[in-house]
Parts: structure tokens; C-alpha cells; sequence
């Protein structure tokens, strides 16, 4: 296969791509494939995603003046073709390895990268934002949104139209129609697009309403004949109600094929003659190019290490049986639906990620998965609360953020019972800066009426997941959780009741105590057991909540010890230690306190031991933290 | 005009409405619009909004059996005439008084209100999760969201019609179209129902393609027939491009005149008998039936105290002529657009609010009003800031809630120059819990790479806004201040450049040192000056940076002082105290601290000094707090 990479060896940055026929370019983004897959087999990412961009990624550089000209890729994780032809190609090896480049889009590492992306739907306001600079400064610059039709269902991709519509301002939004977020896409909008690309009953476009908006009187009619050339070049043209984005100002092109890119660089070439907000549709497929993957398409989103040829997944020696804390979420909430009839689900386009999957197969009326639509997916819980339901609203700790005024407003204000289950709390390693889960702690605290818990490990998450649900429990109820192995071979234990509050001792000790806060507690024992035959000991509280503490712990513990350290996977700036230091101001006492958590700076990517290590929250940091403090004493 | 409320005076409940003969509704309507602008030109509160919505009022609690079915109100400024028909018409003279009924639905207040609102654009969300509720309880209840046009270009109501689109559910969402939010309307959504209701090509509907999208595949062909007659008796029906709904799975009815009550009651009644999602849009006046009102929309939002027959604005006696931080910020911000070219300014819907009008009178190519749309008006900020300029980003606090993770993943962790200007900080009074602005402080100081500052008064505010666009000072910037009057007579000083972290002493003193941030300061001053007289003295620190702190200014206050104060009109819980207990313990030092700042609840509404007396944190609780530490020590 060595011929193969003839090309795309070099290919330094796309002023190399742009010296090339139209016609290799074919050759190129079968290069890039390949490429694409052979590394990817070897160092984990995501795969689908990018094998389905290959051809649009070639296409782009080929047409448009990047860096001058600007590209943001929505989401991010399907950059990979564009970092290896803009000068990553033997970096690309280090991809989303610690101190290796990140696997999204980032300003800082390369100026091809316009602007960084991690989560869903930021593209269209940002390339608007640019495009306008761009128009201010008197710059002929071109701007292009890649945005994928799952991350279109987002708000905020809305509100980028939007606001796109009426800017006069020449801007390019590209939507990558897969029918696929990573799990199956849901929606009305998706019924939409579903409905032009299949449809036999395609009409001619219609000049006529596109000027009856008014967008072409101020420009020239060369562009409106070169538009409508462009157009008649389609196998099809518009669907009478493929107006929903014309509805929205925005002139629609396409569907056209996502996977030729010798036929996209040229209409690329001409979009670029047209003024105005332009979208152009194109239909590509996830995991294009590679069988398997293609077939597999939620499995192939970031499959692990798998073989180049046959896409056999490749599993690691399994090292412990303990189940996942998502796989106990998943059974655990199937066991408490099936005993209380009020309890539904709630997830936004994460069925898989959550396990939520295994409640929809056995309660599918009561499951709902919203779409990418985190702020939609706690107002429409809160509105199910308000009915007597018992929604379990299912986020991951990153996305959340983009719920927090739905929280604050919708659920909290109305002390409505729904249970937020908040998953990948801490960092979650590879995926890096955008998507590690540490404000939850802090922001969470500080909204009134809401149980703030974490458990260490899954019986616990259990018990939480049970008491949460009780009548007497009827308030709002957060339970985050780490994407991670659970501690027990027997993870099945009888439901308990937890008191709201109440912490447990983990382990005695005399002379320092140690206040953790969920998964963490587990890296304490660790560090406790190892320093078993030293002359001192350590007291080990799992406090459980954050809010409400548990006050009659906190003043024995503070009655008893003078030196304590507080252990969080979140941010210290007002999270659990913080809150812990305000308990011991206000109530008049006075230890030492040495709190561990994340410092105040975005952390990267990396395993998740690597950027605990990089913390100060591994087992030795913990160590070290205890001995330094007993010298102190 | 006594004879006018003959009919108003017996509606105790929507019971004794349902009574009357539809033509009363007429009646009924007029007495109801009077009874608004009657009390509410004696009692402040909304009053545009309000009388747009008198006969869609009547007429809904006319032909839905209330509470059993259920109304939501999108924001909930316009609820007044449904709370005067729910049983609070006596009440209503207490409306947004302390202790009085709230300007909002409330649960906690009726059964009637189905769901508090209050941010914009919840409720089709809201109302899905009820409609869901409902189904899945097998109750044949009916729910109806009312919307505004201003409120449906938020992306949270674009995901809640995303989600409804393909529920299978019954629900209504009446779009309350009346081209305008508090200022003039923007964006692709306001021209595409401008030209709905204003263009002359109407075309018939066309129902086979309702019938291609398959939503009424599932139910009977008399429903069917029912929607074509509803539509064949409206004067238009749908124009081609109307889909942008029928696009969602939305079936559309309308456009209909928002004013006739009794027409509307009819056609109610026949949509209770359309299955699934459904849309009927109303046009309506704000501020209807008021000349004045329905003249200058802006201003009779929230008109204050008013005439009840000429509508003359009745304003308060002069009581000092300092300008409202809202001014100083409007006319400096021009200032410095003068000074530098790359500044930039946007508001999500805001522009006389936050006095961004006088920068679009001067520069009306550098004001960028995005809608009601907080999350991209951030995304969008850095967008502009990636391409070199520097945008003022300006939201009210409570709103900001709504961006928090686009603060995070699209400005902080890009270091991108974004200046976020917060505007309506602390306790914003008479509209209650929803929109006071207390999080904004513990929520971005724990925020990496963000310099988070407030002004004392409006001379700071003015440096302040100065510093942040310094070339040095390149990274993310935020300024917060309340909706006050200033200090000055002579605000409009030079600018001075203020070093990022730096505190300022206000007053020295030895016995207690108090720390403040932002305006609380000036009533920490009012308290000092109080006490000058006594045996003791204080030291007064206007801290202005919650994040950096003054660490060298702390290190001298904790070698200085054993007692400290610290008072913010932010929640206490992980707030600028908690900052302070921070250094103290990773430093150290050991002080007796007491924080005064926003207790763990929601504080609901009233005058701002009624609500910082409840929190605490008027002079004389600062005063009273000084003397216990005194005697303490």
C-alpha cells in the first residue's frame, strides 16, 4: 500500500493540495482515508466522523485561501483530514496524547485552525462573527461553517441563522447531512431533511420567492444568473419546502454529493461569486469508505483500537470485571423504573453514552432522547416534573453548562423533583479541554433547593439513584459520576436509603482527616493503604454531598482534627473545599486545610492517570500531601 | 366609568367566565384592559405586553377548562390579565409589591399558574413535558404554550418545536406576533413572519403536502377535515413559504387577528380537536388599546407611573442628578469607540436597556443587536474577537446564565478579548427571583483566564471599561455593576488606567477591616461614616477584581487585621467571600471572617432596599455586624 501515499506525502499545507489537477484530487482523499484509518486503528479517536469528511475536507482547502480564508468545523471531532494536510501529517501520530495535538480544532495550535470547537453548534456564530469582522475591516475574506446535521438540532445553531439571515454579510454554512449524530439522529428537523434528499417530487427553484425576500436587490444580476446556473446544475433543485432555511433568509444549494470532491471544489469555487448568507446541503456518510464502519455507525464514532483491514475492534486484555458506573446507571434505573411508575428519562441524543439504551429497550415510551439540546432536554424534564413525573435528566457534566440557566430557572425557583444524573464528572482524559467535567461541583453548589451528591463508587451510585427517587425526596436531586470502572465485582447489592446529607466514614484515623468528594475517595484509601505502616493515621470521610453538607460530621471533624485536606476532581476555585472552609469559618473554627483538586487553568488531553498526575490528585500527590502535613503538625 | 366593570367584578375564577355568552367576551375584554392600565399607572409594572394580550386571554380561559388544562406564558410579563381572571383581582394591587403577588406566573401562587416563566422562550418546552406527562397518564388534558415573537428566535423555544415536531403529541403553541420584544425585533425569523402577514400572494393550503409528511397518517379523516374547514374561514390561509413551521411538523393555522375574542374562543375550540402539533398565530398590538401605549412601545413596556387617561409619564420628584451606571456605560462606551476602532458592541435584544442606543445613534455599523439569543451573542463576540476586534458583550446578569458555557468553551478557554459587560447585578428588585442577578460572581470567578471585576461607582466603571481595552489586557474581561444611580454629580472624569488585580482602600481604620466588591461598597461607606464617632475604626477595601484577587493587598490585611467583613450582593455560596476564605487558608492566615452576601434561597420581590434588608446587607445590618465583631474581639 506504500504507493498509495504518493500524494499526500507532499502535502505540507494546502498551497501543496492547491498546485494539483482537479482530477487528483480523488487520489488525494483516497490517501487520506487510508491514512486517516491506519493511524486512527492504532491511536484511538474518532473515526466515522472524519472518514465521512475526507472528500469535503480536500475539496475545501483545495478552494478556498485557508488560512486567509476561514474553515470552522462544528464540533471539531471530525478535523482529523484537515489538521494532516494543514502541516499535522506526522504530528498526527501524537493525536489526543498527552502533550501530542489535540483531536479538535484549536487556535493555539495552528493558525489553520479558526477557531477551537468541542462542543455542538458553535460554528455558525462564530464564522458570523468573523465573517462580519471581516466585512468591517474591508476584508474580502471568505468564512465556511461545517456543520453536521445532528448539531444543527442545538439552539444555539438556531439562533446563528438566525441572526445570519438579516447581517448582509457573505458567509458560507456547509450542512453535513449523516442522518447520524452518534447515536441515530431524532427530530423533527431530521424528518425535514430526510424528506428533501428522498423526495421524487422536487421542484424547479423559484427565483421568484427567493426575490420576493428581497436578498438579490441589492446585488448584482450576474449573481443572480450565476446562482441560478449553479442551481440547474443540481440533478435536483429545490423542494417546495426545503424553504425552511430560506424561510430563515438563507439562500439553499443542494443536496448535492458530500463524497465527490472534484464536483464540490468547483461549486465551492462558484459560492464564492455568490453574496450572502448561502447553505449548501451536502449528504455524505459516517464511516465512508471503510465497511465496517460504515455498517457500525455508533460503534465506529470512536471505536478503540481496531485492525486497518478487516475493522475487527480490537479489546484490551480485560483487566478487572467491575462494571462501568455507566453500566450501573443503565441497569439501576431500569430496576427503579420498573418499581415507581412515575420515573421517566430523559437524555439529549446520548442513549448510547449514558446506557440509557438498555431502559429504551425495556420502557421505550418512557425514555426520551431530545436531540443535541441540553438547555430543551431540563426544561422539558421540568415540565414533566410539574405533571407528577420523576424525569432522570441525563447530561454529561461538560454539556450541562449549557443548561445551567434552565437549571437555575426552570427546575431550582420551582423545587420541581427532577434527578439530574450527571455523567463524565472530573476529567475525562483524551477528548481534552473542552470536555472534561469540572465546574459542576462549583456551579451546582450554589443554586438554593438542589441535592448536590457524588458517590464513590457504584453501590453507592445506587443508593443515590434509589433515595433520589422517594417521595419524601420530592426536590431537586444531582448525582454526578465519572466515566469510569466501577470498585466492586458484585455491584448488584440491595437498594439503601441514603439520608440526604449524611456522609460515612470511610476509615478512622487520629491525626489528620481527609474530606473527599465521590470517585476520588477511591485514590484516598489507596494513598491511606499504602501509608498503613507509618506511626500516624488518617481519618477518611466520603462526605457524599456536597450541598447540604453534612454538619454533624463536620463539627466532630472539626472538633477533632486540626489538620485536614478536602479532595475534589472539580475546580478548587468554589467548589467542595471551598465549601468546606466556609462551614469552618462560619462556624468559628479554625484547622489547617490543604485543598486538592483542579487549579485554575483549562487542563488538555491526556489519560485521565496523566492529567491527575499533572493535578496533584494521584495516589503520590495524595501521599505526599498527607506526609508533608504530619511534618507540619 | 364605574358600570364598566359589571361584568369583571363577578369573574371570581375562569368558572364564572365560562358562563357568560361568547358575544360578553367583548365586554369582558374591555373592562379587563382598563382594570390593567388603571392599576398598573398607579402600581408600575408591564403594561404593553399586557394589554397585547387581553382577548387572547379571555378567550383561552373562555374555551380551555383551566387549571385542568393548562396555559403556559412565555417570559410572563403579559400574565396580568390571566391572574386578574384566576382569582387574584383584589390581589393585583399588591402586584411585584414585597410580600405582594409576583409580576410572573408562579406555582407557588395559583394552580393556574401551570409554570413559573420569566426567562423567555421555555415555554414549548414546558408544555411538551406536560403534554408528554399527559399522554403518558392517559388524561386528556390540553396544553397551550403562548409565545412571543420576540421570544421564538431563542434557540431553546428553536429545540423545543425541533423536539414537539416528532413527539406524536397533543400540544398548541400560539405565537403571539406582535413585531416587537422590548426594543424593535431583529433577525431572519421577524422579516419571515412580516412577510406572512403582509404579503399578497397567499396561497391556498396545500394539504397533500401535510399529508407527504405524515402527520396525519395516524389519525382520523374527520380530524382532517376539520383543519381544512378551520383554514378554508380564514380570510388568508398559508403562504408557500409558511412551512418554516409546517418544516418542523408544525401544523400552521393562521395568520388571525389577536384581537377579537370571540372569533379566537370559536377557533380554540375547534383546534382541541386537531391532534398533534399544532401553531396558530395571532397578530396582535402591544400596548392595544392605549394610544399612547400602542405609539411608543418601547417606553410603555414597563412605563412606570403613569396617567391612566392621558398616558402621560408621571415621573418621580428629582431627588439627586447623578446618571444611572446604564448611562455612563452608554456614553463611555462611545468614548471609547471614538478612541478605538476595533471596539464593537452587542446586545441580545437589550439596546435601550443597557444604552447601547446611544452607540447605535453614533455608530450604528458597530452595534450589533442580535435578538433574544444570549447564547450565540457570546459565541458571536468571539467571533469578532478571533478576527481582531474587541466586542463588548453586554448582558444582564441573570440572562448571562444562558451563555455560561459558551463563556467557557468559546472565550475563556480561546483567551479570545471578549468584554463582557454584566449589567443589573445583585438584587434587581420589583421583578423577583427570576431576574435577580446574584450568581454572576461565584459562577465567573471560577472560570480560568477570565479577569473578573465591578465597579463601586460609575467613575470605576468608567476606567474600568477603559483598562479592558487596553492592547495589554488582551484577554477575557468582565465588568459587572447594578441597574443604580450613580455617586457623582461629575461623573465624566479622564480616563485612568486601572492595574488588573489591583484593590483600592477606601477609608483606613484599625480595629476591622471590611472587603467589598462593586456597589455594596457604597453602603459599607454609609455604615462606616455612621459609626465615626465610636471608639474603634475601620478599614474600608473596595476590592474591584474578584479574580485576580489583590493577593499583596491580602497578604497585608491578614498580617493587619484579626477581624474582617466581607460583603457582596452576590450568593454567598462560593462567592467573592469564599474567594477571600480561599486565601486566607492557602496562605495561612487565621481571622475571625464574617461574609455577608445573598442567603441559599431565592429571594422573591420588592423594592431592592426591602430585599437587601431581608438579605442583610443594608447599612444597618453592616453597622450591626461591625458592632458584634467589636464586641467580640
Amino acid at each position: 500500500m506504500e504507493q498509495e501515499t504518493t500524494l499526500l506525502n507532499k502535502i505540507d499545507s494546502p498551497a501543496d493540495l492547491r498546485k494539483l489537477h482537479p482530477e487528483q484530487l480523488r487520489q488525494v482523499s483516497s490517501e487520506l482515508r487510508r491514512y486517516i484509518i491506519d493511524l486512527v486503528s492504532a491511536n484511538p479517536g474518532h473515526l466515522g466522523a472524519n472518514l465521512g469528511v475526507v472528500e469535503l475536507t480536500v475539496a475545501l482547502h483545495y478552494a478556498f485561501d485557508t488560512p486567509y480564508d476561514k474553515i470552522i468545523w462544528d464540533v471539531g471531532h471530525q478535523a482529523y483530514g484537515h489538521k494532516i494536510l494543514t502541516g499535522r501529517r506526522d504530528l498526527f501520530a501524537t493525536n489526543r496524547k498527552y502533550g501530542g495535538i489535540s483531536g479538535f480544532p484549536k487556535m493555539s495550535e495552528s493558525e489553520y485552525d479558526a477557531f477551537g470547537t468541542g462542543h455542538s453548534s458553535t460554528s455558525i456564530s462564530a464564522a458570523l462573527g468573523m465573517a462580519v469582522a471581516a466585512r468591517e475591516r474591508g476584508e474580502k475574506r471568505h468564512v465556511v461553517a461545517v456543520i453536521g446535521d445532528g448539531a444543527m438540532t442545538a439552539g444555539l445553531a438556531f439562533e446563528g441563522l438566525n441572526n445570519a439571515g438579516i447581517s448582509n454579510t457573505d458567509l458560507l454554512v456547509i450542512l453535513n447531512d449523516n442522518n447520524i449524530a452518534i447515536d441515530e439522529n431524532v427530530g423533527a428537523l431530521k424528518e425535514y431533511l430526510l424528506d428533501i434528499t428522498t423526495s421524487r417530487t422536487y421542484n424547479k427553484f423559484k427565483n421568484k420567492v427567493w426575490n420576493s425576500l428581497g436578498i438579490f436587490g441589492k446585488y448584482t444580476s450576474s449573481a443572480r444568473k450565476l446562482a441560478a446556473q449553479i442551481e440547474a446544475g443540481f440533478k435536483s433543485s429545490l423542494l417546495d419546502k426545503s424553504n425552511l432555511f430560506e424561510g430563515m433568509n438563507f439562500r439553499y444549494f443542494g443536496p448535492i454529493d458530500g463524497h465527490d470532491a472534484v464536483y464540490m471544489s468547483k461549486i465551492f469555487e462558484d459560492l464564492k461569486r455568490i453574496p450572502g448568507p448561502k447553505l449548501l446541503h451536502c449528504i455524505t456518510t459516517k464511516g465512508k469508505g471503510f465497511k465496517k464502519a460504515e455498517k457500525e455507525q455508533t460503534v465506529f464514532h470512536a471505536p478503540g483500537r481496531f485492525d486497518r483491514l478487516t475493522g475487527e475492534i480490537l479489546h484490551s486484555p480485560v483487566k478487572d470485571t467491575a462494571a462501568s458506573f455507566q453500566t450501573v446507571f443503565g441497569k439501576t434505573i431500569v430496576e427503579l423504573a420498573e418499581m415507581n411508575g412515575r420515573i421517566s428519562a430523559v437524555t439529549p441524543a446520548m442513549p448510547t453514552g449514558s446506557a440509557l439504551n438498555i431502559m429504551m429497550h425495556r420502557f421505550p415510551e418512557r425514555v426520551y432522547d431530545v436531540g443535541i439540546a441540553e438547555q430543551h432536554a431540563v426544561t422539558f424534564s421540568a415540565g414533566l416534573a410539574a405533571m407528577g413525573m420523576i424525569p432522570y435528566c441525563h447530561i454529561y457534566s461538560t454539556f450541562l453548562q449549557r443548561s445551567y440557566d434552565q437549571i437555575i430557572h426552570d427546575v431550582a425557583i420551582q423545587k420541581l423533583h427532577v434527578v439530574f444524573c450527571i455523567d463524565r464528572g472530573g476529567l475525562v482524559g483524551q477528548d481534552g479541554s473542552t470536555h472534561h467535567g469540572f465546574f459542576d461541583i462549583a456551579f451546582m453548589r450554589s443554586i438554593p433547593n438542589i441535592t448536590v451528591a457524588a458517590p464513590m463508587d457504584e453501590r453507592e451510585l445506587r443508593n443515590m439513584l434509589y433515595t433520589a427517587q422517594l417521595e419524601k425526596n420530592s426536590m431537586p436531586f444531582s448525582i454526578r459520576y465519572p466515566r469510569r470502572k466501577g470498585t466492586y465485582k458484585e455491584w448488584h447489592t440491595p437498594f439503601e436509603e441514603i439520608e440526604i446529607g449524611k456522609s460515612r466514614m470511610v476509615s478512622d484515623g487520629k491525626d489528620i482527616a481527609i474530606l473527599s468528594i465521590g470517585y476520588p475517595g477511591n485514590t484516598v484509601s489507596r494513598a491511606i493503604k499504602k501509608l498503613s505502616g507509618e506511626n500516624f493515621s488518617i481519618a477518611h470521610y466520603d462526605m457524599r454531598f456536597t450541598a447540604p453538607l453534612d454538619r454533624e460530621a463536620l463539627h466532630d471533624i472539626f472538633r477533632k482534627f486540626s489538620h485536614i485536606i478536602t479532595v475534589e476532581d472539580g475546580i478548587l476555585s468554589g467548589g467542595f473545599g471551598s465549601a468546606v472552609l466556609e462551614f469552618m469559618s462560619d462556624n468559628g473554627y479554625n484547622a489547617k486545610i490543604t485543598r486538592l483538586g483542579i487549579p485554575d487553568y483549562f487542563v488538555e488531553h491526556g489519560l485521565p492517570e496523566e492529567l491527575y498526575k499533572e493535578c496533584g490528585l494521584d495516589s503520590e500527590a495524595i501521599e505526599l500531601t498527607i506526609r508533608k502535613m504530619i511534618l507540619e503538625k
